[in-house]
């Protein structure tokens, strides 16, 4: 009974189907027939012009989007808890030839590592405009975030509107931004906000090795593919990514996955509402559990992430049996 | 009938096969069991102590591995005409951080694109030992190199003692690696000879999405797994990418699959000797041919490259049909 | 009534004199007679083997320092309000190619900007060894700090004993080092302790446009060699940097002009010791002082920084007048 | 009787006189006096719009320069023998982010390393317009060449036109552009043509320390200021810098020392103009000796660089002894 992380979760059968169906000779890169259906798919999906690059990770989508919205002596606003700054082992370092990620937002978690734009604020507004200190260029924030919160539309508009004051280009880790949308009632183009790019995550949620960067702006888009090609991501079968992700948005399969991995997440949290560390609004459950709870659950069968000394998290994904979220759900009760 | 490259070929139906078995939950990143059989299988091929890590794409693979030989102020010695130098966008000065290629060998083809120790020591030998000056730090050959010629043995054994004479690290890039070992008759050992590292190709041999670095120097595989992560090459389904590695190593798929299509090319070029630009020893055919007898070729639907003005490339691949390859090759004997 | 900043102070009578006298032709770059003398007279400053490389600013110091012992994967362990993170520019990004600063300390300033033992493991420990977070491979601490605090000798072989320990080169940005070393009483070598690498400040102290890098480790200082060069640091002229070093280091005029800085600071301080936010240790004073009192004093013709929204930062250096000093001290009393 | 080089020449007296008249105290950085004159002073010298950064070394100049005029994925255009790829230690790689140099002109020296807009166009024409080749972003030229040649103001029209077409900036390394603009005629406007920045070179020609990066688009001079700063090239005293780049240029020092440097180069070569292997234009004369010749100018007396197997390089500097370089050339002569 795994709820360790969505990203080594199954694939799920209509992407295995798109995979075989994709297979056959066809043009290299991303000159194949399925790459090339990507713009009018995405620019449907959010109502608004859209140029789609394939990569095949969440790490290399934030970064090659990131790249082309800071010169490497800028620096880009994100919260202190970012997956950029935490757990990309220094990759926008790389892709960003040494820009700086300027640090915004609590470090005790209170804001469940969601930026506002006072926190955004906070941070730009002391930089000294010369050159001794790095100048902010973008913005990037979660949506959902780290902790499994979403941001809602006036929040992005805030922040979105504060890019704009500011001559920031704004980008959106959305890793998990099918649990986001599902949440906020399945509009992507409400979801995303007034963007300059969105990583769109498929692996966790039922991909095999594919992820969208969503480009708003087309001159970022033309950069961007002469740096995935130096970064070694441009594949040369890239039609079965491109499948990948034709896929997932086809009858809002991305979105049925996530309204799964959401409610079997609900279903751990219900019953221990007291002890969530943070409002469960996506398939990312922080609770509260002594070490010999934790050793209770995980002598049931129950596998998940130690979260510091006092608690854990579950994380469900698209192919979480129901019936086992319910029963942890139980467990977690009964404690 | 399709002979542009190998590099957009179907996927091998055993590779499906391991792709399918592969599913279901394992650990990400490359924690899952077959992720971590590969050192030993590659161990067992090469008959000596490897280390494995897979990524996606031949360039990923080149420069990872060369990032871990060469520092950022010195440079890699390389034939003006390797995929590095030519087709990688630039690749290799983004994962050196600003490293030089310094090019060696004929720029009339005339070597085919091989080095040998003499042409390595034409460009290293007037390098001032000043700082004024790039150092040379590594050296990487093609195997086949992109004439499709074949290193022998002692040839690789001569470059590789210069190698060691200057303390250069030495990796072979072998996108087309198998049809080398093919044709060489099947020695891993023998083909690689010895090397650092090696970029082990599958994806242009009835692969998907998977290559292969090969290490043969522990500590540069620690320092490339952080550089893998950091290019957001470390996928989170990684056993997708090990499976394909083990699919192709089994019962010998790589060397069978190889000996396909070098065959195949071997029938395109038998009847047309006199207008080889180059011995043909492993996929690639490269032939004299001029505008109106390419015109003549493609009327007929053989598809293809133009080599400059007056040659054509062919590349034959694991499913070329072995008929259409022989009435090819009968084609350009009646022009 | 200028104490804004030692960093453009005027130059020492003897650093021209110096200057002078390296006049007239010689070898380029770092071939000249004097450079050729700077490993000897610091490796007697120093007690102990040192090899030298004049640079023309602290910002060059540092980061090539750095770059020689951190890959561009890495991470150095510093001071959230050290130089190199929070005035440089974002050069330690630049030298190190992405590389990052992993900030420890305290924020509140209550430390003096000066790093514990303790403070370091606080950051390294909870790093976890993978490839997903960037682990630490130097530490680089101020003497005397950015507030004017200086480490004692037992200070620094704390942490020097802890980078043994895990394996971290440890690196000192001594852009004051004079006026730490003359607070301490005298010793070179007590004030530096056991590290690998030394940015020993001249500029700041009556020189024009040199520092050198005082490598303890010689393999570091052949790395940093090829990377001056490559950031266009090595002068042709060299004599002229080397000239100013050597002037520094004869007859102590470094101690005899940090002397000189430190008791102008001790003279404006020490009268309002109840208003200081740091002890005074060095060259600069911290305190506390109303927007109005502020204003009184630049009545008076004194200049100086404002530190944050209630208090000044006066900084004294080799040719502060005593007079003005004093004066400035009886000046805060009265207020 | 040295005539190595002009880079390791002493400092004229004038120059020396104003580094003492700018010493006393200032703004650190770029905020004094001296400095804030530079963009009219230059402004006025090239009769349009000027903007000025002072750096330290010719290498710098030129990096800092193309970094604002070639993302990190493209491409320079330069001669093969240019200092940029041959003598900057791979500086370009550096600054650039790892952009390429693409190499053009004649590898034998027949074209005395001066590009043409043919060989310009013989190299960017063939590069296919996708992502697996770097693009040409920019073109750099010197003047006066490696070779001592100059640019003739229709050569430099040419090319600059061509970079127009293509989209192309286009820099000029002026190491040595004073004795380029001496040989024209003395017009500094005529000299640099219609380009984009120069690095206006001051060290060779009796300066200390100092070199100016001349932008005639401000744009590019942002970007600059920027990464000046990072790469540890801004001094804190930069008056110092100012100052002698203001000496230069005052009642046409520049073109003064550049004169006596050019004459002393043509007394050299004038008996000996069968042996030239290039015509001299500025101070470098390149000349056809065998060992033996050359072992006994250098018994002698005379100190030069051997230039390959059969020839010598001797350059005169502002500060050569006529008589000297007369004697020199009666030496050639009478061999």
């Amino acid at each position: 009974m795994r709820f360790m992380s969505d990203n080594a979760a199954s694939v799920h059968p209509k992407v295995w189907e798109a995979l075989r169906a994709a297979d056959g000779v066809d043009s290299p890169y991303d000159g194949d027939a399925l790459s090339q259906r990507l713009d009018a798919r995405f620019s449907e999906l959010f109502g608004r012009e859209a140029t789609v690059l394939w990569v095949a990770t969440g790490t290399a989508a934030n970064c090659l989007a990131l790249a082309t919205m800071c010169p490497p002596h800028g620096g880009v606003v994100c919260h202190r808890e970012a997956h950029i700054e935490m757990d990309e082992g220094g990759a926008p370092g790389f892709y960003l030839h040494g820009a700086k990620l300027l640090l915004a937002g609590r470090s005790d978690g209170g804001d469940g590592a969601k930026l506002t734009s006072q926190a955004i604020r906070d941070v730009i507004d002391p930089i000294r405009d010369d050159v001794h200190q790095v100048q902010p260029h973008a913005i990037s924030i979660t949506q959902a975030s780290e902790y499994g919160r979403v941001y809602r539309p006036e929040e992005i508009a805030a922040i979105s509107q504060l890019a704009r004051e500011r001559g920031l280009a704004l980008h959106m880790d959305g890793a998990r931004f099918a649990n986001a949308t599902a949440f906020l009632g399945g509009s992507a183009a409400e979801a995303a906000g007034d963007i300059d790019a969105l990583s769109f995550g498929c692996v966790k949620n039922g991909g095999m090795s594919a992820e969208a960067i969503v480009f708003f702006d087309p001159a970022l888009a033309d950069v961007a593919r002469y740096r995935r090609k130096r970064a070694g991501h441009l594949q040369s079968k890239g039609r079965f990514l491109a499948a990948q992700l034709l896929a997932m948005v086809e009858d809002n399969l991305w979105l049925d996955n996530a309204r799964a991995a959401n409610a079997a997440a609900q279903a751990i949290a219900e019953r221990g509402s007291e002890r969530l560390m943070h409002p469960v609004e996506a398939n990312e459950v922080f609770i509260r559990l002594s070490p010999d709870e934790r050793e209770m659950l995980r002598g049931i069968g129950y596998q998940f992430y130690d979260w510091g000394a006092d608690a854990a998290r579950f994380v469900a994904s698209w192919d979480s049996d129901p019936g086992e979220a319910r029963a942890l759900g139980q467990a977690i009760a009964d404690l």
